[in-house]
């Protein structure tokens, strides 16, 4: 593959890489001004956004190009998840520069369409053009049991706090990508986590049509940050403890703490669960990486308990990217 | 307004601009992970994206941002059109430099909500970060009756091919707009056009509903790119004629008809029409604003006839960005 003289012709390339559109309820695929698709009876759609821009959200020179094919999908895939719903298909808008419609685009899509094997997600469509930088935006579409999906609204005081995996692992990553300078470690959980996350996709699903969590989000941008946010929709507060916080395994306490709070990138779920449904949660989960964190208050603060009955209040230290916190 | 310290406080105005987010059988809008959508029973989900960049799609000193918000959703919605369905909704993805969250957001907004609500399309989420640049991408999710949906592929040989509105104008407003450097000419049709297109949203259903059109899409890179893509999708060819393009008014026979066939951006639609359905066409049709343009044929070229039995083949000569034409 040596690089594209038109538009059509780096569409169909991008169509050869992945199987036939259909299937999966998605009636029309690439090709087309628009793709079909339709959830299953008793179903609906939930629809997600995510940019995935050089420089903010990658580096061009650090990150390998399947990483950045799988991420690009897997992390818009995750919001699908953060409410109860099943990833099914997918629009990638890509803009490229001329260098990069050959090696770099082949890699890209590699990554790209494990992703979307990974997460039973369809490539359904999308755009295509020209820019000195990559530019990425993919949206999903998934479906969830109607009536089932859980809001970041729905916290309510006395709930309980979980997470699932473990919290700062890809900012740990990243730190260790950037000292490798690009050269990737072969099986380092952190490196993988922050290069291939993978969306907790069936813990949310389950969590949702269980009717367990009482609100959901997925944590991207830290947990200090998420957590504020959620806490803001549902017009409440929490108290978490410092000891509870599963952060990266094998680290000094106060470098773990710190990543677990305000690290970015982890795609794992923030969720509530009512008291009442807490005998349901323990019975069913078993080996399920989740981990309780903390409570939610009806005062509207986020208070951190460091032990010995100190408590600060928390402020949001993770990723924002009007604040101009460099990735 | 005068700027913004945190993405939170974006999507905030962001929405603030803009109903909120139910109704039209939109469960859920801005401010969650995602957003929650239905079809009407016996619809079905149509998906499209379109890439709106600076330099590529709009220059930010000559563009006002009134119609960069306006025509960032148009075009959009105008995929949705072409598929004979009806907007529904949209997830806006906008990455803006800090200099640009005051004024310009304000007045991008402002044409955005112009639009959304002409188009009876509702703002359902996206995503927002920093860039030096603007950069905007669209997804627009509509409807269509299911098995009714017109694709590109349909044409066949003998059908009769028409375009709606006049083609050409838009860049024909583009170039007014260049030499008056943008100082924005009111009452000038192809200003406008070019400014703040109209999607044939109405017709396309129409032909769609009825069962008319074999084949349809936009046109947005200039009729003879996407004939060739029509065509190739059907894997036939046409003989159009030049006498019957339906060019700006008011110009020299040689520009007039360079404009309609090159011309990018006029987001009419182009259809094909079985013989058979003609009359019924004909019959409903009476004031609507299009024109009949040509034959398609079994053979894989397209011609051009230029009047007194000349013809010579039609080379795409749209927009393309991958071919550097500038826009």
């Amino acid at each position: 593959m040596n690089g594209f003289h038109d538009e059509d012709a780096l569409v169909k390339e991008i169509a050869r890489h992945f199987l036939p559109g259909r299937g999966r309820k998605l009636r029309l695929g690439i090709g087309d001004d628009a793709a079909l698709w339709k959830p299953h009876p008793g179903f609906e759609t939930v629809l997600t956004s995510d940019w995935f821009l050089e420089g903010s959200h990658f580096l061009r020179e650090t990150h390998p190009a399947d990483s950045v094919g799988w991420k690009c999908l897997a992390r818009a895939a995750s919001d699908i998840a953060a409410m109860g719903g099943t990833p099914r298909c997918f629009l990638l808008n890509l803009a490229l520069p001329s260098t990069h419609t050959g090696r770099w685009l082949d890699e890209f899509l590699g990554g790209l369409r494990r992703a979307s094997k990974f997460l039973g997600c369809s490539l359904a469509g999308g755009d295509t053009t020209r820019q000195n930088r990559i530019l990425i935006n993919v949206t999903v579409v998934g479906e969830v049991v109607e009536g089932r999906a859980v809001l970041r609204s729905g916290a309510r005081p006395d709930d309980l706090l979980f997470v699932s995996g473990r919290l700062g692992e890809a900012e740990l990553g990243l730190q260790e990508l950037r000292r490798s300078r690009g050269k990737v470690i072969a099986n380092n959980a952190a490196l993988r986590k922050h290069l291939y996350p993978k969306p907790q996709i069936r813990l949310g699903r389950w969590l949702a049509e269980n009717r367990l969590a009482s609100a959901m989000m997925d944590i991207s941008d830290g947990l200090s940050t998420d957590l504020a946010r959620m806490c803001e929709a549902s017009g409440v507060g929490a108290v978490i403890a410092e000891g509870c916080l599963p952060g990266p395994k094998g680290l000094p306490a106060a470098k773990g703490t710190r990543l677990a709070l305000h690290g970015g990138d982890d795609y794992e779920l923030l969720f509530t669960v009512p008291k009442s449904r807490i005998r349901k949660l323990k019975r069913s989960l078993r080996n399920s990486p989740i981990e309780y964190v903390g409570v939610i208050t009806k005062k509207r603060k986020i208070l951190l308990v460091k032990g010995a009955g100190v408590a600060e209040e928390l402020v949001p230290g993770g990723w924002d990217p009007f604040r101009q916190k460099s990735r």
